[in-house]
């Protein structure tokens, strides 16, 4: 039996795709092969992962400009090689502080040899809000965000617009849940396990006459050109998670109907739950500030902390998992990505107004 | 309808592997969810992780001094990583060239800032052979070759005893073909796209008192010791292929009887296929020189070479694809991985004499 699935990821799909993936395990599309027995140079695979980028520029509205890259070593390897290729030799570039990730993606270019600066930092607030307000350096690089806070349950609502350089941004937790406005970014890389198929799979939108910027010289696997120019089949690409990611793409375009769409199923998910948290007269707490609540990762407390255990073991029985906040802060976390469904989301507050009503 | 899949990588798996993946899709192991959905983290992913790790040393016979690393990027991000980690800053490391992959070791070293010494090559032969005579540098940091040459078809029959320095090999397309004796390494590194399981899951073998001596301050995710200290789960792994590729370990294991046994039954099949090459009296040309032979890609020309398209054509027609050879080189190459069956040799044999009765 399928349960209610709020893992922050590697996290729930739809199930259609599943029963695809399943239905074709064996034979896809007719070739007489598993999508993992198929060479990546046949011409069906090679039509596949074209129309996979086709799909998610179509998605975004991007059609000109950008490149979809299929990577791999998640966002922990972006975090090497966005300085790598893009802040070499002691280059400045800004970091904007807004939980682990963006944490750990400056401590990187640090590593990389790179100057990062730090623009803005919500770490003294224990990283509940979005900054603001920005101390740029007069000519960095580039300025680097997290848009999404997987473990904090915040969001940027909207992106700077007078930076002094392009924005790149970690997007994996938020990436396909709602438009976003592109002009001032130059490089976008997802985790694809949030939102988009099985981890394994990093999908980087880049331009580029960006990436021809980079430093030369680097080790094939570490430059971005190297995916350009072989339209990330330089060597041999996570073929099944692409094609699963496809799948995705075409249930996100065709089913659900596009990124506006899945904007407005994703913030009536998100009201649901906030309005849960936030009418239960204190017993349950949301650690976000109100302002940069992620839609996504909704991250709460119980006023009882005592009672936290019990109520992730009490949802568990009840068939809802990945409900524990991530293991650097506890709490409560409900990680409600595009293929959770509103009345997930609706088991879920019932739950929690039983829970209250036994204990409140 | 499944084909005989002769695909040089991605390649045939287990059909028992295949089944339990569809069968699971929906509810991996009474988790109510897909492997893909399950959190990395979650108990049953990590004991799978282990398991798959420990089936793996198992096969080996290794279960003392090796850790076993998830990685990912393929051996091309290998061939960075060894002399970044194991040869910085214009330490001397020996590559012994045969072919495609050792050669592309080998140049990205250099691009690396290593100082690569070329021990021996085949080169000037087209690579046909595997070399037995090495000029080995005095002190090089680490010896690499390339066991099996998926273009060329060769393979060594056994490793070098006297070398300088400790032995790191790409295993890639021979992995778990045969029992090796891994005495005098220290890294072996195997696409899992091969004879493990989908692309996207680079297996690490690792000494790890070896990785111990590798250069302090890379980037996390070029460092293997990262992999080491955190089990693989520095970050999000490929969940999905790992546990396809342990479900592959368990079938070689159990169903299959081990590397002994799979040896045998390869073995079996290279002898069927290379006599039949041998003896169509010229019509079929094996490129590989007898005693550098793999049994693992079975490469060869027609002596018209004219009707080598003909040839693949009607292989194809007859349900028998992936024979042709790599894009660099031509010809034809069949791959028989461990999960190709002995009766898809028969048939493919029966066809070659049946196309050459038609012609010869």
């Amino acid at each position: 039996m399928r349960v209610l699935n709020f893992n922050g990821g590697p996290a729930a799909l739809p199930v259609p795709v599943l029963e695809q993936v399943a239905a074709e395990m064996l034979d896809w599309q007719g070739t007489g092969m598993s999508i993992m027995e198929n060479s990546h140079r046949a011409k069906e695979v090679v039509a596949m992962a074209e129309e996979t980028q086709a799909a998610l520029l179509e998605l975004l509205g991007i059609e000109k400009g950008w490149k979809v890259l299929f990577c791999q070593g998640g966002a922990s390897l972006q975090f090497a090689m966005i300085p790598m290729n893009f802040a070499p030799d002691g280059t400045v570039c800004d970091y904007i502080d807004t939980g682990l990730w963006s944490t750990k993606a400056y401590q990187e270019a640090q590593i990389c040899g790179a100057r990062p600066h730090l623009a803005a930092s919500s770490k003294a607030d224990d990283f509940t809000y979005i900054p603001r307000e920005y101390s740029f350096s007069p000519k960095p690089s580039y300025v680097y965000l997290t848009s999404n806070n997987t473990v904090r349950g915040t969001r940027w609502p909207s992106f700077p617009d007078s930076a002094p350089a392009p924005l790149i941004a970690d997007m994996s937790s938020e990436f396909l849940s709602r438009p976003v406005d592109l002009k001032n970014f130059v490089l976008v890389h997802a985790g694809a396990q949030k939102n988009v198929g099985p981890a394994g799979l990093t999908i980087v939108l880049i331009r580029p006459e960006w990436a021809e910027t980079g430093k030369k010289g680097l080790p094939h696997m570490l430059d971005y050109r190297t995916y350009i120019e072989h339209d990330s089949m330089f060597n041999t690409p996570p073929v099944a998670a692409i094609y699963t990611a496809g799948l995705t793409l075409k249930w996100l375009r065709d089913d659900i109907g596009g990124l506006a769409k899945i904007q407005q199923l994703n913030q009536e998910k998100a009201d649901c739950l906030y309005k849960a948290i936030d009418g239960s007269g204190g017993f349950y707490k949301g650690t976000a500030r109100v302002d940069s609540r992620s839609p996504m990762n909704v991250t709460f407390r119980l006023k009882q902390t005592d009672l936290e255990k019990t109520f992730l073991d009490e949802a568990k029985k009840e068939g809802m998992v990945g409900l524990n906040g991530h293991r650097s802060v506890g709490g409560m976390r409900a990680s409600i990505y595009n293929a959770v469904e509103l009345s997930a989301v609706e088991t879920l507050v019932g739950f929690m107004k039983h829970f209250q009503s036994k204990r409140g």
